[in-house]
Order: C-alpha cells, then sequence, then structure tokens
C-alpha cells in the first residue's frame, strides 16, 4: 500500500531520490499499442536504443481491438487511392479535418498530418501493412471485406461536402471481416521484435516519472515482479498508455456527458495513468470534456434513409452522417425520447445486421398509427413524414440536407427503434481529451512550453480528432501511428541526456 | 520587455532567488471587485492582516460593471424570501443548482453554498447592504426597480420546475435603474476601508507568484510604479483576478464557442492572469471550454410568448427559459439561421425597451406569408405555429413545456427577428471555467491536492455555475462574494508562514 501510494502517477519522483538506476536506455516507451509501436520503430531506426513497458502480457492496446482503419490521403492521393480512381489533395484534406475538429482544431497538427499522411501510408506499407486496391462502396461503419478503401466519416454530408471536395481515406487492411487491428499489431510487433534497438518489457506497470531539478524527466519508475525499478531514459519518455475511458472516476469529473453512453471502447489499460503522469509534470490536459459517444445505426446501410427524430416528431441532423455525428447531436437536444424510424422493409435488413441494439417502439400500418403508438403530438410525425416523402420525391432534403441517394419515402408500415440514451441501443464512447502536445509529440505545459524529455502519442495525447460531432472512423488509429512516429522521431533527435 | 518576460504570470518566482522582501503581510489578494473585497474583509475580521493589489485605479472589478444580483436562499428562506411569501429549502435550492451545474458538478461546492446562504444574506446585510422586501413580479434579465427579490432563472421553466420546487432567489439591491453593482462594491469598499488591517495598492500590477521549495505559494511579485516588489504573504495568496474573457488568446484556445459572441461581461482586467499565476504552480484549471453566451431576449417580458425557431422552421426549447440555457441550445443546432417570431403588437414592446438588438428579418399579414420571406421550406413555420395555437388554446405547450403563463396565440401580422448568430442580435457572452478550488478556497491540482498557501475566488475560480445551459442572474455576484469570504477565512486560519 505505501509502495503504492509513493508511486502515485501523480506524483513524480526526483531524480535527487533515485537511490540507484535500475536499468537504462535511450528511449523510455509506455504502452505498447500502435502509438508505442510505431514510436519504437520510428527512435529505434533513427538510433536509438529503445524499451518498450506493456502493462499487458502481449502487445495491442486498444489498436488491436479496432478494425485499424487507417486516415490518409491528401498530396496526389495514396497507392490505393490513385488505384481506385480517387485524386485527393492535400488541401481538401486539410479543410476537412479542420471541418471535423471543430473549433478547438489545433491547425498546425493537423498540416503535419495531412501532409506527410501518404508518406505515412508509404512507411506502413514498408513495414509490411497490406492494403488492397480496391474501393468498397457500400456504407459500413467498417468495412467486413478486404477492401482497401472506403468513406468512413462525413466527407459526403451536409455540411462537408459543401465546403471540401469529398474523397474516401479511410484505409483498410487486407484481411477478411473485423480483423484489421490484430493484423495491424502483429505486423507492428513483428517489426519490433526484429530490431535489436528495441526492448519490449511485458507485464510491468509505468508508476510515475522520473524528474531533475530543473524539470526535465529523465525516467521513469515501473514495477516488475512485485519491484519498483528506477529506469534512466537518456533522450526521453513517450506516454503511449492510451486514455482514460476505462478511469470512471476521470470520466465523472472530466467528461460527464460520456456517461450517456454504455459500451466503453478501450483497453483495460485505458485508466488515465499517462495524461496524469504528464500532468504531474506540469503537462497541460486539453479537451478533456469531449467524448466520442455514438448511435451506430448503420449497418445496414439503407437504414440511412431512415429518420432519427425527437420526442417532438422533429429531425434534427441529416441521417447520412457518421453515427458520432448524430449521437453529438442526439445529446444536444432538449428531448426525453429518441426514435429511429423506418419502413418495415428496411427494418429486415435490420434484424439481419443490427449493429444497434435497438428494440422496436412502435409500428404503425399508417404514420398516424405509429404517432399516436409513440405518444408523439398528433401530426408531428406525420408532418415529419409528409415533408420527407415530398422531398424524396424531388430528390432535394430541403430541411436537413440528406444526399439524395438515400432519399427514399417512407411508406408504411413503419417502425420505430428506440434510440433514447440507456434504453438498449448501443452507445459506444471513447474519451477525445489528453495531454496537449505539439506536432512533434512534446508534451507542453499551459504556455505551450515543452518540458524537457517528455512526448506523448497515441490517445494520452491530444490528437488531430477533438470533437465528437466531426470524430471519423481511421482517425484514432491514424493520429496514433502517426503522432507515435512523430515522437519516436523526435525522441531520437534529443541527444540532450546522452552521456 | 525582459522585466515583463522574467515576470510572466506563467513562471513561479522561487523563494530563494528573492533578494529582499519589499512588502509583507499575512494575506496578498489580487484583485479588488466582489471576491478580493470580500475575502478582505472576512480575512481581517479574523485577525489577518491584508493587503489587496488592484490593477486600476479604483475598487470595482466586475461586480461594479453587474447589475449585482445575489443568488441566496434555502434554510427556510431570507429575510426578503420570507418577507414576500417563499419559504425556501435548501434542499429545494441544492436540487434547482445541481440541476443549474450540469453533470460537472461540483456538489461539496453547491451544498456549502446553499447552507449557508441565508448567513451569507445576512453577512451582507450586516455590512450595509441594503435589500427591500418586495417581490418584482415581472419577468426581468435584471431588475430595473428597487425591489429586492425576482426570479432570474430557469426555476419555473421546464425541466427544472419539475425537479425543484421554484423559489425566487435573485436578491436585488435596493437602488433604482441597473445600479446594484456600483452601490454594492461601494459598499464593499467602505468596508474594506474602515477596517485598519486591511491595505490597498491600486495601479499595481500582480506579476507572478513565489514559491519555496516545497511547491508552497508564499508571496507574489508585483509591479507598482514601474518597479518589481517582492511581497512576501506570510499566510497566504487569494488570486481574484477575474476570468479571461477579454484574452482573445486564451478564448480560442479553451472556450473558441465563446467567438460566437459580440458582447464581452467583464472589465478589462480579464485577461486570465489570475488562472495563469494558479496554473503556473500546479493549480487545475477545469471547465475551460465551459462560457455563458446568451440571447437576452427579454424584457419586453411579453417576449416570452413568441417563438424562437431554426431554419427548418422549428421550435426547439421552451422560450421562458433564462437567456444563457436559450443560447446554449441555439448553439447546438445544425442551422444556419435562427428567429425570433412574435405579433407585431409584441413587437411594439419590443422596440421600445429591446435588449436583443436583432433586425427584423421579415413581416407576414399571414403565416404563409412570413414563411415565404424568410425563405422557410413551405409549411414548416405554418405547421409549427398552428400546433402552438391550438396548444395556446388549450394552456398546454405539448412540444417544449413553456409554461401556461406564456402561452399567447401568435396571430397575424407576426414579424421574425432575425437572430443568427453574428447577425446583429446581441450575445453577451463570459467564461465559466477557472481555477478548481475546495469549498474553502484552497486551489487545487489536478489529483485535487491543495497548494498550500494559494487560494482562489471569484471567476477566477471555477464556481457553483458550470455550464452555459443552466447559468442564472445572481450566481456570479453570488460565487464571487461568498467565494471570496470562504477564501478569507480559510487563509486566516492558515497560520503556517506567520513566524
Amino acid at each position: 500500500m505505501t509502495q503504492v501510494e509513493k508511486t502515485n502517477p501523480s506524483q513524480p519522483r526526483k531524480a535527487s531520490d533515485v537511490q540507484q538506476w535500475d536499468l537504462e536506455t535511450d528511449v523510455a516507451i509506455v504502452g505498447f499499442g500502435g502509438a508505442g509501436g510505431c514510436a519504437a520503430i520510428e527512435a529505434a531506426d533513427a538510433g536509438s536504443d529503445v524499451t518498450i513497458f506493456e502493462l499487458a502480457s502481449a502487445s495491442g492496446g486498444s489498436t488491436a481491438l479496432s478494425s485499424a482503419e487507417i486516415y490518409m490521403g491528401g498530396s496526389g492521393g495514396t497507392r490505393v487511392q490513385q488505384a481506385c480512381g480517387f485524386e485527393d489533395t492535400t488541401e481538401d484534406m486539410i479543410a476537412y479535418m479542420m471541418m471535423s475538429a471543430g473549433p478547438q482544431a489545433d491547425e498546425a497538427k493537423i498540416r503535419n498530418y495531412c501532409e506527410n499522411s501518404t508518406g505515412h501510408f508509404k512507411w506502413l506499407v514498408d513495414l509490411g501493412v497490406p492494403f488492397r486496391d480496391s474501393f468498397h462502396e457500400q456504407r459500413a461503419i467498417m468495412c467486413l471485406t478486404d477492401d482497401g478503401l472506403l468513406y468512413t466519416g462525413n466527407e459526403k454530408a451536409y455540411p462537408f461536402a459543401q465546403q471540401a471536395k469529398p474523397c474516401p481515406r479511410g484505409h483498410n487492411l487486407q484481411v477478411k471481416g473485423d480483423n484489421g487491428g490484430p493484423l495491424f499489431m502483429k505486423i507492428v510487433t513483428e517489426n519490433v521484435e526484429k530490431r535489436e534497438a528495441i526492448s519490449v518489457e511485458y507485464e510491468v506497470r509505468a508508476l510515475t516519472l522520473i524528474v531533475d531539478d530543473s524539470g526535465a524527466v529523465v525516467g521513469i519508475v515501473v514495477r516488475k515482479n512485485q519491484q519498483e525499478l528506477n529506469v534512466r531514459a537518456r533522450q526521453g519518455v513517450i506516454l503511449c498508455a492510451g486514455g482514460f475511458v476505462m478511469n470512471r472516476e476521470m470520466i465523472d469529473k472530466y467528461a460527464p456527458m460520456l456517461t450517456h453512453g454504455n459500451v466503453p471502447i478501450g483497453n483495460p489499460g485505458d485508466t488515465g495513468t499517462g495524461i496524469q503522469m504528464g500532468m504531474s509534470v506540469g503537462g497541460a490536459a486539453i479537451n478533456m470534456h469531449e467524448g466520442f459517444i455514438s448511435l451506430p445505426y448503420y449497418p445496414p446501410a439503407s437504414m440511412t434513409s431512415g429518420i432519427l427524430i425527437n420526442d417532438k416528431g422533429q429531425r434534427f441532423i441529416n441521417e447520412d452522417v457518421y453515427h458520432g455525428r448524430m449521437g453529438a447531436y442526439l445529446l444536444a437536444q432538449q428531448s426525453e425520447r429518441f426514435y429511429y424510424v423506418l419502413t418495415v422493409e428496411q427494418y429486415g435488413d435490420y434484424e439481419r445486421v443490427s449493429f444497434m441494439g435497438a428494440q422496436v417502439a412502435g409500428t404503425g400500418e399508417t404514420v398516424e398509427e405509429l404517432e399516436e403508438e409513440l405518444g408523439l403530438r398528433t401530426g408531428t410525425l406525420q408532418q415529419t413524414i409528409a415533408l420527407y416523402n415530398e422531398d424524396c420525391e424531388a430528390g432535394e432534403d430541403t430541411l436537413q440536407h440528406k444526399a439524395p441517394q438515400w432519399l427514399e419515402k417512407l411508406e408504411p408500415p413503419i417502425v420505430a427503434l428506440d434510440v433514447t440514451p440507456g434504453r438498449g441501443a448501443i452507445m459506444p464512447y471513447f474519451t477525445l481529451g489528453g495531454l496537449d502536445t505539439l506536432p512533434t509529440g512534446e508534451v507542453v505545459n499551459p504556455q505551450r512550453k515543452s518540458i524537457p524529455g517528455l512526448y506523448a502519442a497515441g490517445r494520452t495525447a491530444c490528437g488531430v480528432v477533438r470533437c465528437a460531432a466531426g470524430y471519423n472512423s481511421g482517425m484514432s488509429v491514424g493520429d496514433a501511428t502517426f503522432s507515435g512516429r512523430m515522437a519516436g522521431r523526435a525522441v531520437a533527435a534529443a541527444q540532450r541526456n546522452k552521456l
């Protein structure tokens, strides 16, 4: 107990209190998910000795749990984009990602990400990550085929499409089913293992940072086999320890909106210790209130032709947006109930491949009947559907601007699914806040001054995606792998503590 | 220039670097607004020597710019509440303030505020603050009469009224017109001046905190007559330096939503230096993304009978809510335009006493005509008003739950005011984030451990109100004065550095 208290991630250890260095390395990396693995490879390839400390018994982190889509493009397009006939531009990608990040966007970080994105694609391919040169046409939350490219966000939806030329940027590994994450981490792990400069210590818990008198991070305390070890990191420490979605106390404190969700997306290690360690030495944690919380209402893609309504019978968002955006707008309504209304025919598809888990709240041979069954004010749903159907006939959604391809009249019999938070519908959630970093991965204090020797990447940092209403699939693993590389490269260039 | 850089609020000075103490006091207070003044009085009355450092040439701060309504009640009611026939309970006040604070509520702070609120009323009365035992019936943003009590928030509005028994808690000073703030600060200043234990230094800028080797705050560097002075604070420093609404860089970084507003509410000193000083010694700044941004659409109170619509012709909030809540819901809509629709008769009142500054966007001899003039989808506004008028006749707003007293049919001729952000309507804004503090005013780090010697109050701290959708008039000055007192009392009890 005393031991644990002494090594709270919130209290750094002073280098002057270190009796002996039990282990020395150039670069210490906390966490072996996508960010940590890519950081290690870059640092090693730049000539540094690296030690990764991983809490679990194997590599993987949340990246391995994901479908590992990777958001990439710009600069004329990746090989896959070009092969599929898409000519992406960096400016379109920047414009789109700036909109997606919301008003709190970090433009320098987004520019760096987009300008180096086709380079990141090549780097991944060189590692051995396979992408097929094929385009997945169908709308999907994740790609269950081995196609290499798909739309994974709001690119074709209002108001994004009106301001940045749509281009698919979700790159999917060449693997059947939802197995991109395990394959991706297998490849990264093999690349780590074949580099002699990298050591991996599994089942080791990072406890707290070690700082010298100037405030620079010079090492880390870890626990291995019940023993505390003082690890000297000559060039720096990279925190790649995930987010805080598994830490209920932190969620309650920083991002209480997320408690509307019911499926935390992350691995058990996502307890926020990386963020806490960074804060303990003066690192700024930013955007901590923001989180992704979604309503995964497709597939089947045909669901997109249905409508989402509140308890006033009103639509309030174009239903062809990414599910995270739908969740964000849903939670911003003053409404006690939410329904997803679709035809019985569309519901047939839903029963086969539902991702949403929502229960039927009512059915109707007529709209009026459904309206009554849901207890909606007489005339409201009837009006909403009458206008929607008129718009479908005319081919333009005049109110919510859903793209014409999804405009199919809602002809009874119709069904309403209950998508109210807390009533059965699946609402995955994860955090979007973390340590503020420069594009290099350097952790900064509230004045954006770097803390010497400290870097962060992946979900431990606040990355390119900052706002639930603009999150896209592929941006998490995209950001984790890219930011990991940036940090690995920067730390290797730091010679400061090297004897 | 070098001087200024050396004394950036973001970099504390080490006590070991202090050559000499130019000034010594028990308690140093930064800022002489409502929080600083009340903190000084409490600390002095508890036996401490106090020095207040104020940037301006006079006391006042943002409190003097406000109408100085003070949110108080609970415990059977204040003298004014009782005289006006309202029997308030602490539990109702807590329930209401918890809802108002939103999911990020600090329950300990709210409980302390509510349980001691009638005591706070008595303390203010003992200072000489005059409150008339009269109730102002009319709906108002601020009370322009000298009545002592009014409803200042969402107490009677859905969904608050359904969950906490409504009671008016806005206490207004006995003074004509919007002059509560100047009178309040005059009284506080007189009370400060008559206490020999308090010195006030005007035109003195607080530059940065001074910390000892253990991390405790032991003083503050100030600039007076172009000279830097090292001030030793034997018991502690209280930061009452306001918020950051005047610091565009901080707004862009932390609360970019506020840039939709066009009237910053605060004084020129609200540049966030108090928050920055607190962060520089490890204090946690919380809730920094949240800000109040409002649409002050009443008075005239008759405006409440109008309806607020988005560009789909939909209502989305009950129009009897406090204007800050209306602003919060307005900004959460996906809509390019917003209109406030009212009858020409109601508009007559508006022309006389408008607080909103909105321009007429259209008029109609019929609803259809207005709908067309606004470019709304045919049938949308017609349906909205038809349902609204039906509900008015039946006396129940079935959709948005506006209270029956405001349900007046919208009979043409009707008018629409353009209340889209950026198109003329007045949208005041201010920040709600700040240093995390205990109910005592102690500034805490991210792990909620107190930083010895450092306290914060008023807008420099994150107070009882945390969310734009729940803010009420009277909560700012209520929180500033109460939290100032708590900090003054706590610092006086701290004997740590007293020789």
